[in-house]
């Protein structure tokens, strides 16, 4: 693996010295922040969201905030998804898109007040977004990054562990919910959400001077169930079918590609960014579709950085985004970004180190 | 050193294999690509700046190209920098702000035709800012990415490699001109221009395929010069007082506070996205400013990611945004925004491992 140079354009979290502490070894940069993606151990690390409860350190989730009298406003024409049901303490999955229709992000919009939003975003620049439809339509709103942090805990036990330091009342959280409160001084959000299948919360942070406290309360409250250190887990994202904007997309992906359509809605008004070029593509219908390959060979395949582009009989159709080794499937999968024309049953094929690899498509998620 | 995770968000450069081959050990990320931070042996790969001839994957600095009848329309409204003066051929250095006078890149800006520029960036998403001021202003032009990567060849030498290559035409060009050419059927814009204070050009190749080819083509044309791998030097850009986007600035930060005011015209139409902020903003006189400061002890201090706060008589009077042991002044130096009651010949300190760090202001660049 190859180093990261230390530089204050990549910032670290304020989780980074609780991190250090627990044995990171590895990170990745996302919205120019280090994320710890390994404490050295993959395997442990994999089967403890599984069947435990794991603890992230997912501070790169940044919040854009709106806020002000317009911010609901804003909200709405970001979004192509209709907000107009979604009240205080709830949370929304939205794709964003610029006006051609194409996918720029894919937060969590939570709702914190009648004037104020986050949006809870993958790994690109949305203040800039934000700001400039914002100014641009002179909006009275204000666009700005809280001091707001998400620390994650996942797996089938990690509602235990919430539940130990916050109250049985987060079991009765749903999906996206969220309540804001306190825990020994610390102001924090407890949400219902995460990046992976196997339940859990994210906990926002709202003041990162207390991250080592936080991170520690957690810790000591997660022991009965053997909680751990772990960070968004490419293997089980692979297996259950999660997206990864900018991973898995690229700069013509649209929201119906990617399994995303169900989160749109057509009927929201004209002045929504990019609502007349979706109803246009829906129309039409997209050209590529998303679908999961399992690959006939066992032996553990690594992709690191790049796409590969995928054939059948000897004509390209379509990338393989990511390929993972499943510990659960015991083989190699990923997600394909492909023509239309390909169905689930199809053989495709990649070309990789000189080898030829052949898999089968199927519908996502593998699990 | 940490390690730095494989992921299909962060793409590697077209230069990636080529850099493989020359023994890269570490990288940083910018504009989610790889950029090789080093090779091994930082020193040599200083001196080889400041005395030879140093070839540098600098493909991160990627192009926003506009490209239509609007093209030159969207240009100006992005930069608060009198571009009608400027003629095909001819780069300009110009800092982007959004509408409040805030400093977003600073590109270089690169007047291919008439109907089509290229903003080189930083390390910030300017895409999807152009995309939306064009968008909402109702402008006919085209934002894109196009295939093109800058390679850098910097270093009081480069001039004879660059002319080894393509000709002594390339002696003649001014600063940030660039003419466009091929060399064995690979197509190239040359410019002289580079991160370095050292002198040298960027050839910005305009087919990723044909990377490693363009690459072997520098090495070997740059033998009887020593020519070898570098990067964009953290300790050289330091001495030479080069600004980082992101790394030397925050979310506050305009153009005045970091020596840009002079690439600033305010006369430019009231079109022009942030001038008014920046009328204003030089109307009232920013509160910070950009010094260097030389620390006190000559033991090697790291820096890394985190910016330090800087103290006079207790206070805290702004930031030291870098620290690098400087190899020609054999002192520890670095950039401070800090506050405008704040002189050159100020005594400041910075607390850092419990220890009291003490230092001297004074203006930059410090070679």
């Amino acid at each position: 693996m190859f180093g990261i140079t230390p530089s204050a354009r990549l910032r670290p979290s304020p989780f980074f010295e609780a991190t250090l502490a627990e044995g990171v070894t590895a990170f990745t940069t996302y919205n120019h922040m280090l994320m710890p993606t390994s404490y050295g151990d993959p395997q442990a690390e994999y089967w403890r969201i599984i069947n435990g409860a794991s603890l992230w350190d997912v501070a790169v989730e940044r919040q854009v905030q709106l806020s002000g009298p317009d911010a609901g406003r804003l909200a709405q024409i970001l979004c192509p998804r209709d907000l107009s049901k979604t009240v205080v303490g709830q949370g929304r999955y939205v794709p964003l898109v610029n006006h051609h229709g194409v996918l720029i992000n894919d937060p969590i919009l939570l709702k914190m007040a009648e004037d104020k939003y986050w949006l809870s975003i993958a790994d690109s620049n949305i203040w800039f977004w934000a700001q400039a439809i914002a100014a641009e339509r002179g909006l009275n709103v204000q666009v700005s990054e809280p001091d707001v942090s998400p620390l994650a805990v996942q797996g089938p036990l990690a509602e235990n562990v919430v539940a130990a330091v916050f109250g049985d009342w987060v079991r009765e959280l749903k999906y996206f919910a969220f309540r804001q409160t306190s825990i020994n001084g610390i102001p924090v959000v407890v949400a219902r959400s995460g990046w992976s299948k196997q339940g859990g919360f994210e906990v926002y942070l709202m003041d990162g001077s207390k991250a080592t406290a936080l991170w520690n309360l957690m810790k000591e409250a997660g022991k009965p169930w053997d909680i751990g250190p772990g960070n968004p887990n490419f293997c089980e994202r692979v297996e259950s079918g999660l997206l990864s904007y900018g991973g898995d997309t690229d700069a013509q992906t649209n929201p119906y590609e990617v399994r995303l359509g169900k989160y749109v809605d057509l009927h929201v008004a004209d002045d929504v960014v990019g609502i007349a070029a979706l109803r246009r593509i829906h129309a039409d219908g997209p050209r590529r579709h998303q679908l999961g390959v399992v690959w006939d060979s066992t032996e553990q395949a690594s992709f690191g950085f790049f796409w590969y582009d995928i054939f059948q009989k000897g004509q390209k159709v379509g990338d393989l985004t990511n390929c993972a080794w499943s510990y659960r499937l015991k083989k190699n999968i990923g997600f394909a970004l492909i023509s239309r024309d390909c169905k689930p049953g199809d053989s495709v094929e990649v070309l990789k180190d000189g080898k030829t690899l052949t898999g089968t498509l199927q519908e996502l998620p593998f699990i």
